[in-house]
């Protein structure tokens, strides 16, 4: 028994929804998996499941029932894929293959979202004991059935050897037409395709990046809802008349996961009459990646007003009392009925604008991705990430075609609204976009990652901002000097503005 | 000569801008100061001011060339005053004075900007070799010298010391107007008046208020640089002309020390004819503690957008030459000419979207510390807050005196957009404010302050947000599960997306 069970491929622990879902993926795959968890009943149902959906002859998943249990069932050098929530669990669960005699050349793939300044500092850690490699996955439960987006960071040396494994796991993306090659049957391999699992970087970098993608993804949503609110409490329009038109916009640029899944969301019915969305309460959770990702933009001093507008947008959903209590107290404006002729035009500006602030949030990610990459010293290849987050992951979307592109042209480019392609799209429907904020506006329904949006756009292409008055009165208050236009680069001035005279000093 | 020295009261590290004037504040209060800096020049020229501005008869201030020195001069237990810049030089002071001989009733005043963290960590670090305090300042260089408002915490103990000199020291406020007493003269006492300075609560409570007055200062002026820019480039106003509009606003609820600086930076001429302003680099700096305010704000999961669009309006500004750059490449809307009339009841529905951005930045920063109270177990005062606010420092504004007021109504106060002052204030200017900001929109002026601030209204005063479809979004891809307004408050519920039947699952 021992001795067969040591031709385990990979041992499994964590054996969640996300868990569950890669080993039966990697099984799919052809490899045999040993898999934990602390609860023996989740190792069970893995199993169990892994039966009803095996097409193949022989056992493909094992259970084991402890740390040293799974690492006897190996084959050495060990390779362990570890899917456990973030923080803590994470170094439990090394610790304990500590305990149980992981070897030095062992790898353990953490495939959480955890944080990535944590996984730097991990693998540091444990360096002596094991080799402590990252791999973030998006996609969700069924991304990490039929193949998630994968972005693997850490040792060069256990890339050559987890490689083969992710590639072949991970979603995979029509070379010719930039779409992602649907797999919904267990037991189905697609041969050919570009695989969503390339090489980010260091440690860390991996983590960084998916924590990235989550940000965008918190925009991304919250674009969808405000267009969603818009239509339903500035129109009137019905679920399903939104539902319609989320459709016809999934056709054209906006083309995207999300985009789907809010049309089937909306479509849901409770005894096929109430829509499921009117009985859902409205208070956003959220688990970190998306404020994590707002804080670093901080942090780094890169804006991204859109991705923070998302994160508070979750937030302040969860004031429900609150807004309850204030909804009764403060007054917006009083809402206009729209013919159908205005209805209908202002729904194809709301579809460029969402557009647009679109382009905003994968900006606002992928400078941000630049910013971190030179602070940290990573070499990131954008082209190559905007490639993995074609297919497979929650963001996945035509729209990576372009972003890819862009960063094919030109590798070092800064912000996306450089790119000749964007330039086109932004100044074909900057005035829709302007257009329609200003109706959301006085329609009185909240928007704020359209809007900030705008309001970024409008910054980027503004040569001149009013931080010049800042400069004078931080120099006012706090002596904090300023450059001059008319002056050198670099030398600093400074009004002594208590004085009689306020002499300017040059500093 | 050294029996001499003995007899000073404080001892006073660090002689910067901030330093120096604190030193001669403490000496027109009547205390004998003995001062060092590790530049012996800065010393030298604090004791050379101090001779300038001294009005009595006997020295003020003793200059030290030791830590050793120092301490020897002091009356024990000794009292010594930090004025160094937050982070590393703190601790590096901290372990000199240990070096030095410091007692363990001691007492050391932190009154730079550090991390407030970093305070909790440090008194904890420190309690065997001395108590360390810290009071935060704000005011600038002149609040420092004539009353800045004092945010004093950490030992009880030590209060009752300090207390005596903290109030002497500090900005006074009229009790009958709630307006600042001016100081303006060496030498010169303010008899009476309600003193800036006031017990916040334990170590890292007076450091974590500062940081939020220093969110709100940050949205303070960004909110009167988005009415400048306005009135520049979407009004075509000279200079002059916006410090008129400035002057005149001044004198209403906006009545504030930053817009008073700003008019006086808005006239300040070069050569009697260049608006300096135009000469000034728009590139603005940042020293952390606006972008601190924007971290902690998305941790304690409370919404503050005008705060942190503050910050990335800083870091946008930066990025000066990629905006050239894209301002050459992308499009705005044509700037209409507007008339007379026009701009006249524009710059009045300016002011009010103005007015109410800067109730929502308080609104925010007031929460935030709410928020954050209840998480780290201290009680705050925020009437006393507010009071402390009203002079002295940078945000000091008569805007101010309502917001006491509202806190002495009700002390649990929630949000601003609670109480019944603001109530009625922002249901008279939102349509004002709403009006303005689609007129900004449609100029194509960046306005992120004033147009988040309007969207985070919208969505206070929003019964419902279109969270609900964001949860149905997560439950899809992620199992994430949500509530039912139609079921019990707690029951999580699941569709089963991926299966024919997506039946409801009760979790």
């Amino acid at each position: 028994m021992t001795q067969e069970k040591a031709l385990c491929d990979i041992g499994f622990i964590g054996l969640g929804v996300m868990g569950k879902n890669l080993v039966l993926n990697l099984a799919d795959n052809g490899y045999k998996i040993a898999a934990f968890d602390l609860s023996q009943e989740k190792v069970n149902d893995a199993i169990e499941q892994d039966k009803e959906e095996n097409k193949t002859d022989s056992q493909r998943v094992y259970g084991c029932s402890s740390y040293t249990e799974l690492l006897s069932q190996l084959k050495a050098p060990h390779l362990i894929v570890l899917s456990v929530p973030a923080g803590e669990p994470v170094d439990q669960v090394c610790e304990s293959l500590i305990g149980a005699g992981i070897q030095p050349d062992d790898i353990v793939i953490d495939t959480g979202n955890s944080l990535w300044a944590d996984t730097v500092e991990r693998e540091e850690r444990y360096k002596n004991q094991f080799i402590l490699f990252s791999s973030a996955v998006s996609g969700g439960e069924v991304g990490a059935r039929f193949g998630p987006a994968l972005m693997p960071s850490g040792s060069p040396y256990a890339w050559t050897r987890i490689k083969p494994i992710w590639e072949a796991i991970s979603a995979k993306v029509d070379p010719k037409t930039g779409k992602p090659i649907e797999r919904v049957e267990p037991g189905q391999i697609i041969e050919g395709g570009d695989p969503c699992a390339a090489y980010i970087g260091p440690a860390g970098a991996g983590h960084y990046v998916k924590m990235v993608h989550n940000g965008i993804e918190y925009a991304d949503m919250q674009i969808i809802c405000e267009a969603y609110h818009v239509l339903r409490n500035g129109l009137g329009m019905s679920c399903d008349e939104i539902a319609d038109t989320f459709e016809q916009w999934n056709q054209g640029p906006l083309d995207s996961y999300l985009m789907e899944i809010s049309v089937e969301v909306l479509r849901h019915k409770i005894e096929e009459e109430t829509p499921l969305v009117d009985l859902i309460l409205d208070k956003a959770g959220q688990k970190g990646t998306g404020l994590w990702t707002a804080v670093s933009s901080l942090e780094v001093g890169c804006p991204a007003p859109t991705i923070s507008q998302a994160v508070y947008a979750r937030s302040i959903s969860s004031f429900k009392d609150m807004r309850v209590t204030a909804s009764e107290l403060l007054q917006g404006p009083t809402q206009k009925t729209l013919s159908d002729e205005d209805k209908q035009a202002f729904t194809m500006r709301l579809h460029d604008a969402i557009y647009c602030a679109k382009i905003c949030a994968y900006a606002q990610g992928f400078q941000l991705m630049k910013l971190a990459a030179k602070e940290h010293n990573w070499t990131l290849d954008f082209a190559s990430i905007a490639k993995i987050w074609r297919a497979g992951c929650i963001i996945r979307a035509v729209f990576l075609q372009p972003i890819t592109e862009a960063f094919e042209r030109n590798e070092e480019l800064e912000n996306l609204f450089l790119d000749e392609f964007f330039v086109e799209q932004l100044n074909k429907y900057q005035a829709n976009w302007r257009q329609a904020v200003a109706e959301i506006t006085l329609m009185g329904i909240p928007a704020g990652a359209l809007s900030s949006s705008l309001s970024y756009y409008d910054s980027m292409r503004s040569a001149v901002l009013p931080a010049n008055l800042l400069q004078g009165q931080r120099d006012f208050f706090g002596a904090h000097t300023f450059e001059r236009l008319d002056k050198a680069v670099g030398k600093r001035y400074h009004v002594e503005w208590s004085s009689q005279e306020r002499a300017i000093q040059k500093i």
